[in-house]
């Protein structure tokens, strides 16, 4: 099978701010794979950890991205489910190995094969294969099994419907998964690219919302996305009034910080979630917290293949987009910027015409 | 009503090895209680903790016990479920708020009372009220509200069924809440007290056991108690081929320890549950883990009065004991001392007709 290049961008290095122009590689597709022509990319806060190398499994050169949309441009020979010309989704996955027994339960984002699921970016989530790399969605061209592509609803804006991919995705799957709902109080705490889908998720899942920010600045914003109430985390005296007031918090913070500050507000029974961290918390879990009302702290990574389409069939069916900012390829460097300095409101969006222009 | 003066053994101070014989007040039965006659108490690790002050809510004298069996000699007026000469025991709660949700639940043991609820000993968990205290089971008498009362099945041997009010039901509880049963795979971590209840109980609930221990030693012990296979958690290679393999992990360590060691073993959405500390964490919980499985971190305390009922029950219906060794009284300092170094083989009970003797 013959490779091409396609245009891309990427990292060489883990310094912030060295993204460029670069090629990769793609193959024409294979009879189960489709070819994608990537329309827009949603700009997630992952990218910037691998970028940077925070999870110490980066291999360069890295292309990130995965929130694509695209049009199907060519199908192999036994795709069902596409045709040329559909508008379809990429998210975080491109392939597990479909035999452990989270993939036989429709569950590959918690793939117990030997190296997990494979990223849309950076290959294999453990870096056993350091010979191996997938690139993502900062590329004009995408080749992927059918089984992990998308149906992108006609009724989602495709300019703004990409960071459903991955953050709508992954606030969805834990919101359904512990039971957000009618009669459920839940507290979403962080709110950027992540949170900002989740108050919309949970406020339309019927649970009662309460937005957690410590930037006092967010809460017209939260109160517009759907929040029944804002809880400024700084104000210590009304995080004191919050303890046992929720059956469900969903945390989106994506850097490492104090868990203990949030377990205190989860009721008897209920749930303090984490989405955002793939690493240690600040400090040691106090036990004595969780076990005086025998709460629980977990956590969820993305969702499966059947969470993301039930998710994006949600967001269609009601009016729930992500507030996006859509940008040119070339402005990616200050976007990280701004992402890193949290000055960013909810999501960029790549133009993906950008990288087609003439440099 | 008049206080008149029991026998009792008792701290005056964090020492150790300083617990010695005292007078504390009783009173007698109002309405709803009744005056039990203790006949013996068990040794829980709770009460080395409380007597070195670990919570540093401890207020002196400290007079520990909170696995009682006695018999009635007396009962208040309104007293229905109860005559004198049964056979009882009090586990460790006396009373509760009775208003809040927890409590209308019947889980007392999850109280949101301004206090919480109130402990056997060592009065109320929070140190709000530094002027009440209670008594506990390290003496001849002791007066409790009947609702807070359970019946000893009579298939129970008296002298050894101590230990269920408290190490029984601890276990029983959250085996039951997190489902442990046919089909599960529960890991037991820590085979003292607590965990060699542990044990019995969820092989008698039908899940498939496995007992967790760095302690070679306790084999033999383990296979008796109905574990069916023993992993010994020194050996990094046998916790290595353990891991993703339960869907409960019941810890009954009771100091802190580094919980990542154990949350690696638990299955995609398995629970690691901690029972007997109450306290931090030695290290930060790392969530990659919890989150790459949707694994849950949780904690439960004691159970409530229902739970302790059924558990005495479940314990006589399926001839479940805990292992005891009688002692007199007056050898507590140095049961004590064998408990810090960790040689007791699973729970002493004071056998306190020792304490009515004369000195």
């Amino acid at each position: 099978m013959e490779a091409y290049k396609v245009k891309a961008y990427g990292a060489s290095n883990s310094i912030l701010n060295s993204l460029s122009e670069m090629e990769v590689e793609r193959y024409a597709p294979k009879a189960d794979e489709v070819h994608i022509e990537i329309l827009y990319c949603g700009v997630c806060h992952s990218d910037l950890h691998q970028v940077k190398n925070d999870w110490h499994n980066t291999i360069y050169p890295c292309v990130p991205g995965h929130e694509i949309v695209g049009r199907v441009v060519e199908a192999g020979s036994s795709v069902s489910k596409f045709k040329v010309g559909d508008v379809v989704g990429v998210g975080c996955m491109v392939d597990s190995c479909g035999v452990c027994p989270a993939c036989q339960e429709k569950e590959e984002n918690y793939c117990e094969g030997p190296v997990s699921w494979t990223a849309t970016y950076n290959g294999y989530m453990k870096p056993q294969n350091k010979d191996f790399n997938t690139f993502g969605g900062y590329s004009t061209d995408i080749v992927v099994k059918e089984s992990f592509v998308l149906s992108i609803p006609k009724a989602l804006d495709i300019a703004a419907a990409a960071p459903i991919l991955c953050a709508g995705v992954t606030t969805y799957a834990p919101l359904k998964y512990w039971g957000a709902g009618p009669g459920k109080s839940v507290a979403v705490v962080g709110i950027g690219g992540l949170g900002h889908m989740a108050v919309q998720i949970a406020r339309a899942l019927g649970a009662t919302v309460t937005a957690v920010t410590r930037d006092e600045k967010k809460r017209e914003a939260a109160e517009q996305l759907g929040a029944h109430e804002i809880l400024i985390s700084t104000d210590s005296k009304a995080m004191e009034a919050h303890e046992l007031q929720f059956d469900l918090i969903l945390i989106t913070i994506p850097d490492a910080f104090d868990v203990n500050d949030y377990v205190k507000l989860a009721k008897r029974n209920g749930v303090i979630t984490t989405v955002g961290l793939l690493g240690p918390y600040k400090l040691p879990l106090n036990n004595q917290e969780v076990a005086m009302h025998r709460r629980s702290v977990a956590g969820s990574i993305i969702g499966s293949i059947a969470e993301t389409q039930e998710v994006l069939d949600f967001c269609a069916e009601h009016n729930i987009l992500p507030e996006t900012q859509a940008i040119d390829i070339q402005y990616i460097n200050d976007a990280y910027s701004q992402m890193q300095d949290e000055e960013v409101r909810f999501r960029y969006v790549i133009d993906m015409a950008s990288l087609k222009q003439e440099a």
